[in-house]
């Protein structure tokens, strides 16, 4: 069979020029929503009364065949015919005569492709939203089980202020809740028709876009005709969507990876979540974690291939475009992936609550109970500051904690302090007198834990 | 004066190592920002009770006082004094003694630096959604005069199928649209307040952060205080949506810079707009549009570059955290001016309408319709496709357009042509018969500005 | 059989989660480097002493027996054990027995995998060198066939000076000679040897890796082991390397897609390169360098992923570093594809010489020569430009060419012009005294072509 | 005064445009270079006989003066003037008149820019060359003194095997020098002329390219004029291979970090380039470490913001070009800065030798020890592992070490082990018997100081 757009040609491709031009050999993931969009063009003309009712009802048939073999992966592909468009329009030819012809009646690829990604991206932008609710469902569950524990919150990994653990896993929440809002909120132009819109102008064919635009279950569709078909931002933003979410993901494994380490012992992986080492046999190292980290730089990096792709493209298609794909399917399989992966990380993973608790005994990271307890005698904060600096000195120089010092040490460093300080150094005290809304406080954690589990019932995969 | 922070400390700090870590050189643009957040703070404390009437007076009046100096761009800077905040509090301090220091009782340099920021970009976001409504009004009037203006619709830089120039136009605003989206949606998450969240565990200050929040605008307040101050993503959607932004932008440069060309000649950019050369003085540049599409990459890069910074990055603040600002900075400047520039270009720009339509008859843009004219007989569209692409292979030989054949010739190729496709050849009929929602026909397209211009009332600036 | 790092663990991981993490998905790419290795790996342990001759000689014969099947794709590997190196270690044991095991003594996989990734860049780094002296044989031919053929030079996409073609030609010529120095420098870093570092400090076995890496054919060898399993510098220098190339290609392209257009008609395609339009018979695009532009973003995505991959990454090994594979071999296919494309087109393309120099006499690029003219004779270059800015102005508002305008004209304007100016305007005559070196006049674009023959001598292959 | 090339425009542009278009707010950094340039070009000009010796002279002389006003930054620039090129002019003519005029005979601002960034930037990479070689004499002083100190080597943050601490800094050095010589290969292709390159096409004067050339101490020129005026290779080389050093620096500061924490107590940051908290006076924060990690993004925002600028460009000059500069300046201020400040990070930081030793002995990394002591009495690797992992499992279960093992214990595991085996358990044998090429061994460490102190010997400042 002739290349189907060959009519004009005099020379046969060689083959393998063919090849590195064709993309059936990553759009044939599109099959099924290929075909689903002509199903709904079909209805769609034969409604308008562009096709007659008999000629429409033996391309669907043929496509409903086809559909079947598509999800049992039983639809052979070649890249003779170059894409996953016209590896379907043969199959239907074959199928049911030249009829199958008729089917591209007043469309093009350049429409039938943007809309086959549309559909494709909706149904996985959903997913994921789904898995971020699971991945957050996860950790509110074990945050629940941790509001009082306490575990000692870093800046510039230096020990800063004591925290509830709860309070830590609910920053993951929130983050993650960003995510579902801007995956929710890009939905809006991802569901959208672009088809229709033909080569770049529209059509001739008194189509009628709505009606199938409904029939593909699409909220809207396309103002213009040749924005529809090189309009590739809806995949921008998947990926940048998607580059957020892995960055959040990668800054908690860093810490799952930290916390593993034998220097913290503040969690243990979960053998299924965990690997050994060929020559080491002692190794526990956590494998998914490091990978998920490393998938991150994948997401950038079809992110930007995307956006370099795009950069100073004139109007309308062009085969640049055909690099939109790869970038896509490999981010929806990554991003997947790890949520789920995260959720089973988190859930099986072991805290080691007494470790956690001692570590924040044994540093200065009540230092800033003391500030703020001269605070509120009055004392400028600076001038506490001050004070309280020159006690930490002390200590270190003595090899002890602020909980070693004598009242006497104290006020001989200022006359505000009095016997009641002692209280004010302890981690619990310290983590509990946070109260301020949002702060670590245990009942400020406990409202923020009611929250959360309000905010994901609505996303949530049950 | 020592370093703020210096109590702990036992050797000076080089000059130069401080100069290398200080933020001043470009957090200065935060002052605003900066002295606007205390002045909420200090009310907020005074109405806690946390400060004294008197106290909290004081602070108030030496703020102000600041603010008009920084209004001015009167306020003095130093690399000493570190960040806009230390060098804020120092100037504050020096007009009205040591209760400046307690402005800072109850927040963090975390907090406040997170606040100045969100301060920032939401007028900054405002401020570019009303410019980029102002570049959508010049395109709906540019489109409003040439609705009937004939130009080549291109795809893969070669001539497909004539559209109507306005219809080329509304491609733009349809994407900068999605831009105004993205942008105003970003804003619920850049509106959000962080202050009260200390270092990064809250505080045990009896605060009321929703006051605070209240006195500066916010619509919302940050749940989780680890969250509040290590959390950027609102800068990264910025940067994301601005590189989206840039890239529509680029898209459009690309096409100016072709149409400016004596090839296309289909536009003249007013003298403004472009530049001579120093050495071939019959050069007339279309420098702007280059210029807009090569600062692209620099936006791109500011994305790359905290998407970077933030990969693996452990909770909560770090230092790699003040990488945050110079291409936040940047990218404002960057698209500000761009979104005003283009603006301009495209309201001066001369339309060369006669060359455009010219041109749409030198082709063989009109093939398609022979093709739908075959269609609609009832012939497969690949068949019809086949046939054309033949008669297209004839006149090339013989070197002659699809106007220039006779009857006989068309009726040799299929017996269902008929006079009437001279009719179907013109291409004001072809662009015409386009009439399919969101096409390119005359009536959608003047329904199309229709629905622009109520889209673009409520984000205009006037 | 059991994992085979699995004695620690006490749960069997459910089988999605190793899919997730094991690589041999696409590390079987290097099954015939892995086994190459291998090879020279048992050799060196049999020479040292390390295992008895006849242990090593059943290693060698089972490892040269799964080669055969290696190149033959006859090999089936599985998730099940991992990577491309347990996958085959089982198949070697299966093959010849327990004795098998003792293949991994003195090595680990890291710095086994280290090892064939340096095998296998090697050879497609000396590869793509040939493959760029290829294309710019092509180029070089094709520029001996146009010294003479006049086409516009351009400089913002304005006609600026004309030039010889085969100038044109040769700038793309010395950038693909950049490439090729770069090529060649970084196989200093890649051509090295890793194998022998063990896990990340050496060995305690009496091991030879000179021995090993002479029998590889590698140049030299680490000389830090924790260096040597941790470092990927030579994928992302290689990475780096191919995005100026694919640059530099991504520009040749934007020429060729311009100068295939309806409004240039500088050249024609070759249809093998070309594609057509399903739903516009008439179009010719210009596919290849469309896809090939287009594949930049995907080049310059792989260098960002690993730069992100490696950021902040502390030593030795981390799994993370499992993510420098797929976008190194994509990389590797995309680069060897495009180049051979590339020559193919260039080769195969029409140059239409007579629309180019038609178009040289139909502009101001000749201006130029009047201010050179003028300066020449003593005028002030900044003067000379002012009076021929006027006279390109007068000539704009006239509808006519410098050509045109009679002595008179040109005597008003400065009393310096000769009726000797008209031989200065020709295009020709402009282009052959443009005789600075490197410059586009005749014997200087013959001696270039000179020259470039010389230095692709060394690489090409023949 | 009027713009230099405004001779064909009518209209004045308001001045923001023109500042959006200027420049010179950053080009200005370039006012040396440009000078130098000139002065190499005017003395060329005098050579060649094409401008008169005095009209020379008097250029020189004024240039000179410049130069002297420059190098006190006494020059006052203005966007009026465009660029840095035109604001030189203008001072020239300024002082000497139109004279002045004559020095822009037979060069255009392509060429001259070109030149002046050739200049630029090999100064500034030369001077990196030898700021990186600093760092490796501080890294190779800090290992003398540490060839015996042992430290846990990690792989995936798991303590893995104990190395020599400085095996562990040398690691640094050796990916610094390839740093080295990625910069002294790139100046091959940065230490070249594109003076005389003119606008695109050369020139008519009879100018001397290779004498102004060695004038300015290049060592060669470029052969292509088009290619000369359009490289920024040169630029994106430096940009790529600033980035993998920051990559590398990256990884330090990680380590570094992590070293400084409570957690790991490995060293102890000097004061100098740590800071302290606003809020936690007990608080040393690796700041500059962490600083440094951050800039990493800035500098892989600079590299792909080129790579952007620079896709699908069409030759030669096109605005878009001007964008190469910002980037290139603030990596220059970046990598310099990074680079000092490392360096006396490393020189003066804290090694707790005592924390590093004990933390040794605290776990189970010498259990490869135990594998490698089987399979050296004739166990297969494999089978050793497994043995080695049921021990590991035993010591975990009941809380101790290796070391804490009966003979029996072992014994009773594999009845090749023998009572010599607690010397093999010891960390300093385990790490002093590694003594493979390149390992641990403490032999192998002192030969790599060797060898790395006869290497730096020819790149660092004295």
């Amino acid at each position: 069979m002739n290349k189907l757009w060959g009519g004009r040609f005099t020379k046969r491709p060689e083959q393998w020029i063919d090849e590195f031009g064709a993309s059936i050999a990553f759009d044939q993931q599109l099959a099924q929503e290929d075909i689903e969009g002509s199903l709904a063009h079909v209805k769609m003309l034969a409604k308008c009364g562009i096709l007659q009712r008999e000629e429409a009802e033996a391309i669907q048939n043929g496509l409903l065949s086809l559909l079947e073999q598509a999800k049992k992966n039983e639809l052979p592909f070649s890249a003779q015919y170059e894409d996953i468009h016209l590896n379907i329009e043969k199959h239907l030819i074959d199928k049911i005569g030249p009829v199958g012809g008729k089917l591209h009646t007043g469309r093009s690829r350049n429409d039938q492709v943007a809309t086959d990604m549309h559909l494709y991206l909706k149904k996985h932008v959903q997913t994921i939203v789904s898995l971020i609710g699971n991945l957050q469902k996860v950790l509110v569950e074990k945050a629940e089980q941790h509001v009082e524990t306490l575990v000692p919150g870093y800046t510039h990994l230096q020990r800063a202020q004591p925290v509830s653990f709860a309070h830590h896993l609910l920053a993951y929440f929130w983050m993650l809740q960003r995510d579902v809002e801007r995956f929710k909120e890009s939905l809006k132009r991802i569901d959208m028709s672009p088809l229709g819109s033909g080569a770049l102008a529209g059509t001739t064919f008194p189509i009628d876009r709505e009606y199938s635009a409904n029939l593909l279950g699409f909220s809207s569709i396309y103002e213009n005709s040749m924005d529809a078909v090189s309009d590739r931002d809806f995949i921008i933003e998947f990926l940048s969507n998607s580059s957020m979410l892995m960055m959040h993901l990668s800054r908690f494994c860093e810490e799952l990876i930290l916390w593993s380490s034998q220097e913290f012992q503040f969690i243990e992986m979960d053998d299924v979540y965990a690997t050994g080492s060929s020559i080491m046999p002692q190794k526990k190292n956590p494998d998914m974690a490091e990978l998920i980290r490393g998938k991150t730089g994948r997401v950038y990096g079809n992110l930007l291939s995307l956006l370099t792709v795009m950069k100073g493209l004139p109007l309308a298609y062009n085969k640049d475009l055909q690099e939109d794909k790869e970038g896509m399917f490999d981010t929806v399989t990554t991003v997947e992936g790890c949520l789920t992966i995260f959720a089973g990380m988190i859930e099986t993973m072991t805290v080691n609550e007494e470790k956690m608790e001692q570590t924040t005994k044994q540093d200065f990271s009540n230092a800033t109970e003391l500030a703020d307890y001269l605070a509120a005698k009055g004392m400028p904060f600076r001038e506490a500051h001050e004070v309280v600096g020159k006690l930490v000195l002390t200590c270190i120089q003595k090899g002890v904690y602020l909980m070693d010092l004598s009242v006497e040490d104290y006020q001989e460093a200022s006359d505000l302090f009095e016997p009641d300080i002692y209280e004010v150094l302890d981690p619990r005290t310290a983590v509990n007198r946070r109260n301020s809304y949002g702060g670590t406080g245990f009942t400020q954690v406990k409202l923020a834990i009611q929250k959360a589990k309000e905010i994901i019932t609505e996303h949530v995969v049950n």
